[in-house]
């Protein structure tokens, strides 16, 4: 064992312990956290981005990526940082709810309670606000978090971190609720992977390389954030106008997310009436259309798609189309070609509705309505840790109740099993 | 990549294509193939004995220990695993309920649909009646199942499986959902450990080494089944009648069960009053008494409790005791001795009942009641497929619920986001 991974090692374990006082705290307690959070960022405002101008210097001299750049940069995010905390802190407490709470036979009530997970690892590229949005989040569902962001924003996660504990000096979380792993080696990270003894869970935020790492070499559960390759199918009864707009909101609204619209497949009764205007409206807006055969005979201006193009999570102005000879063929071609995420189909059809909705398991599927609407915030959950797409513990978009599990409590007065 | 990991690829493959199809099936499809199967059991009953004795005969001349046997034996199990079928059939289907649904501002209606896993793989030793239960629970919650059984059972578990697969034929459940592991070659688990993509859920039932191995070496989620280390705590308050009932119920019904009882903890100011009848009405019956020394003051008979007593899962005739200060103390020694299955306080005191049931993390926590009811049949699941201890996707004894997940369904009438 090595010095660092003995550090590691004892960061966690205070983790396990300050989960514990955690798990304790009522909602009051937490709230006085994220309130004195936000003050502790707003008054080391100016330290904080002066940290974030040094790694922001330092990854242009290295020659980052303009996306990265922009998403390093914390400026333009502070506000809704800020408000985040306090929007979190609005959030009712899910911690100790009980439900399904039943009376056996013999008199013994059985019940279960929400509790905290313990211990949540986030490791995290480059946006260093996901240190604040985890940690507030996390220590909200009454766990404690591990923090590893990417070497890129060290100096700003560190500043980050120094004001959320400072705040926790402040309130009755204990300092040690919220961790940031103090080194950018990256032996750090394998050595967190192995520490199921003291963290319940990981997420890994970021790209498929450091998702396949993490859930290869980890002996911890991970809740996987992937690619999200999402299709809208209209049917042949689907409503023209309706159509067009579903299109054009999942797909232009915001090209780079998980939720954008990449493949839509066209029911072949459909595709002459539908097909041109629905893609013409997109292309004028610079969308390139990548079109099966069919499709580029309704609509010339489309491009001959490749096999390739039906996997791909553009995440930018392209689109794919596909014609099929109805719901089996687009539901056989979600399931060989899509991510699990998000899929809708624009229908008037009662039948087809349901049907789509019931066979299809991805963790998002709609009718008649934006891919966009697959978002935390949009479907009610008040806040989004990220999107699982993998079935186990949560499926789809992850708020606090995905960073709770519930144990089993019995009140009972003698009962014995003999 | 051997010829053998190909053909394990294979038939990982071909259970996720009949997981689609399982997944499509009412309860109705579902319930006439566990009749099906009870009738292909019952007809095949001669054949099936047989094939037992013949694994019963080697693992006898192989020297198999004597409770190894008796789990292999397939006999005395024979009306339980067919009226378990039953059971099962019996059950409420969990697949297609809708919970939680809501009106967005918007009209947008959201809710959560359970649906089933997908792939479930079970990895088991000895005992050849989990073949057919397991297939049974993951089948009615609409998944399909990979078993493995071990390699001492392999004619029973074969001439079980073909069973199961005959009764397939006869219903519109898809042969492929039930598939048995065709080789001894421990070299099939390693390859099945890595298929993530065919592969949604692993459980190991058997010993330590077998779930250390699959939990470090799986790509795939796995589902714990831990050591059951449960502790009773009587508090100063118990009732001492009450306290000796329920102290022997947990330790006595059954010894050899991860719900047993394996740790006394008493309030100190209880020790007098209450541990000498309760320990004394154990030790006639045969249990040996492994006690601090505070215990060995009040109980002579007891004998030294070492470090390693407090962590140990006996399974058999012996006891741990320990008299402890109060509920912090309680709370403190299972925290640093437990293994987060069941607890138990005795007390007559409200608040001291709500705290040990709010603050210890275990996945059953009771009051005054025996540890016995930490059981999925107990507390009203149904069935049990078994205990997790840990905390993601579900923590506790787990039935079909558990064998599922939810998914987001959107219903919209044109809603945008923009």
């Amino acid at each position: 064992m090595t010095d660092l991974s003995r550090d590691i090692e004892r960061l966690a374990r205070r983790s396990r312990e300050a989960s514990r006082t955690m798990g304790e705290l009522g909602s009051r307690a937490k709230d006085a956290w994220l309130e004195a959070a936000a003050g502790r960022l707003e008054a080391h405002k100016a330290e904080i981005l002066e940290a974030n101008r040094v790694d922001l210097a330092e990854a242009r001299a290295r020659g980052l990526a303009e996306p990265l750049l922009r998403r390093l940069d914390l400026g333009g995010k502070w506000h809704d940082m800020l408000a985040g905390l306090r929007q979190v802190a609005a959030l009712p407490d899910p911690v100790g709810e009980i439900t399904r709470m039943q009376v056996r036979p013999n008199g013994l009530r059985v019940g279960r309670m929400r509790i905290p997970l313990g211990v949540v690892g986030i490791i995290y590229e480059s946006r260093p606000n996901v240190t604040v949005d985890a940690a507030a989040l996390c220590l909200k569902a009454g766990n404690a978090v591990i923090l590893r962001g990417g070497s890129e924003a060290f100096n700003t996660n560190g500043a980050l971190a120094e004001a959320l504990r400072a705040a926790a000096r402040e309130s009755a979380v204990p300092e040690d609720a919220i961790a940031l792993v103090p080194t950018v080696d990256r032996a750090a990270v394998d050595a967190l992977l192995k520490l199921h003894r003291y963290i319940d869970l990981l997420i890994p935020r970021g790209g498929p390389g450091l998702i396949r790492k993490v859930s290869e070499e980890s002996t911890i559960p991970v809740i996987k954030h992937d690619a999200g390759v999402c299709h809208v199918y209209l049917d042949a009864s689907a409503e023209p106008e309706m159509a067009r707009a579903i299109v054009r909101d999942s797909k232009i609204r915001q090209m780079a997310v998980c939720n954008g619209l990449e493949t839509l497949l066209v029911h072949r009764d459909a595709a002459r009436s539908l097909l041109p205007d629905v893609l013409k409206a997109l292309h004028e807006e610079g969308v390139e259309i990548r079109g099966c055969e069919r499709t580029r005979e309704v609509f010339t201006e489309a491009r001959e798609a490749s096999e390739q193009d039906w996997r791909e999570e553009y995440l930018g102005p392209i689109l794919a189309v596909r014609v099929v000879g109805g719901l089996d063929e687009a539901i056989a071609h979600i399931r060989e070609y899509g991510s699990n995420h998000t899929e809708v189909i624009v229908t008037g059809d009662y039948r087809n509705a349901q049907a789509f909705v019931r066979r299809l398991e991805s963790c998002v599927v709609g009718v008649n309505c934006s891919t966009a609407f697959s978002d935390g915030y949009r479907l009610g959950l008040g806040a989004e840790i990220g999107v699982s797409t993998s079935r186990l513990h949560w499926y789809g978009p992850m708020g606090l109740e995905g960073l709770t599990t519930q144990k089993f409590v019995l009140y009972g007065d003698g009962q014995l099993r003999e």
